[in-house]
């Protein structure tokens, strides 16, 4: 299944890193944090979706450890430092940051899995996954209800879709994973964005079955 | 020490799986979150503590990432999505399902550890860890106090009281792996209901040597 | 690069696991937990660090798991229950337990790292996670802002600083790992201490460039 178009430039795995840990500079600034702190939130939120990736879920050793990846965490830094009360102010900063890292993350995933040998199923799972580990994490340190779990956000959903695209594009139709990234990344980029613009909303889950007594209150 | 005998059959650890992403799925059913949420919050707990085992501490390929796996993190949220509310009326329900979980899951984590040729000390930590993990997971990102912690639960005693007597049986006296595990499990079960059932109390730990001030004023 | 006297006796890791499983007990203690939540955070707390290091980042099998470790977590439970009253009156010492485990899991975390063939920027990284991993973990499990990112803290910064001096006097001036440990240690619990007895502070880190409006109103 693994030819040799199927590959990522290893620039969409710095993006990620870059954006992620932006969000995580952003926040850290918007919360008071010190200098270490901007740098270990930007650091975790940053790397740790491919964390996650390749030391829990496919048994690699971290690539995120190599100095190129800390060189990013460190631009991403600077940029909270230099920019943070400026972009804070603008809510659209944070949203495109976080969904232009959310896609990257999501290709690199399911591509990463891919190559590893396993399946469609799981390598779409990691590829979410890996989209969602650094927010998931930023938002339980910074005590924030994580932003996957909140009613009316489609997050994860992005994240799966976009995924879905990359893969059926490169494994079902055989276009090239950079490409079929591309398109992956705008599809998550475009839900997230269409979904506060136009206000979706998804709903709480409610039981399908419900009791007799919650039928009669109307609840 | 490993004898033919000493396997699992995978229902075990399929319904382990079940029993905790059901848990996973009522918790965000009461929590007001959306499909996906209710989802990702049965995945999560109900992979949690299998993943932390296989990924973290046995150093493998998680298992459960395979499409079976999933498939009953799937039927998991069915139940969920169709019983939710009217499982959540009674606490019972989710004292029992949480239960089942337990003792399954610190079988399964005790055998796997054993079987990957540790001894039996880190063998039944593992197994409790196994046992736990989607637990404390579960409450971490729904911001609760981790079980595990909340004095006054035979929580994570009862997952060890069933660990060990499974190793026991395993190892010393040589009992099938299925027939010491339902001991175990059944073990588990018993420890949980009764202490809830007669109001079993454990006491927060107090030092033994107090200080003269904390003994004058009686506290 | 690494030649024979590059390593670092087992006491370092055990007094490190020590003092950190003694900072769990004590937190324990304090929030009214039952004998098993004592153990339980004692547990994580002191093998945290290590297993993060280990299990996630060196891929290797995690050495906690080892026997032990078990019992040097034992006895700071001990400790934890027979003292946990009188030592919690003395903020001091929780200050002086928590610098200890800081400084000996930096240099243990960097030692193995290197070890492990990285270079000495990852080394360094794995040291400080080493470090401080445990304690956001404690953090994150009793619901408290992690210590690492709170402002005002020479926390991972104080970890940094005795890494590095480990690292270069090891690896730059030859010097054997034990006693660089000891300069990297002294060096950890002085800046520790310094900060709180000369009350140091950092600042919550500001944007370099403001946005106009924060510059008009003086912020």
């Amino acid at each position: 299944m693994m030819t040799g178009h199927f590959t990522l430039p290893l620039a969409f795995d710095l993006a990620a890193t870059f954006f992620f840990a932006v969000t995580g500079g952003l926040t850290a600034m918007r919360k008071g944090y010190d200098f270490v702190g901007v740098f270990f939130l930007a650091l975790v939120v940053g790397l740790g979706g491919g964390l996650l990736r390749d030391g829990l879920f496919l048994q690699q050793m971290p690539t995120v450890m190599e100095p190129h990846y800390l060189a990013t965490v460190l631009a991403a830094m600077a940029v909270s430092l230099l920019l943070g009360e400026r972009l804070n102010r603008l809510a659209m900063v944070f949203l495109v940051v976080d969904a232009l890292g959310l896609g990257l993350y999501a290709m690199v995933g399911t591509q990463k899995a891919l190559l590893a040998g396993l399946s469609w199923v799981p390598a779409l799972l990691i590829g979410v996954i890996n989209a969602v580990g650094g927010g998931v994490i930023r938002d339980l340190i910074t005590r924030e209800e994580p932003l996957v779990f909140r009613p009316g956000e489609f997050y994860a959903a992005a994240a799966f879709a976009g995924a879905a695209l990359f893969a059926a594009l490169v494994v079902g139709l055989g276009v090239t994973a950079q490409w079929a990234a591309l398109g992956g990344i705008g599809l998550v980029l475009l839900i997230r964005l269409a979904s506060v613009r136009f206000g979706w909303k998804t709903r709480a889950a409610r039981a399908l079955i419900r009791s007799s007594d919650a039928a009669d209150s109307g609840v």
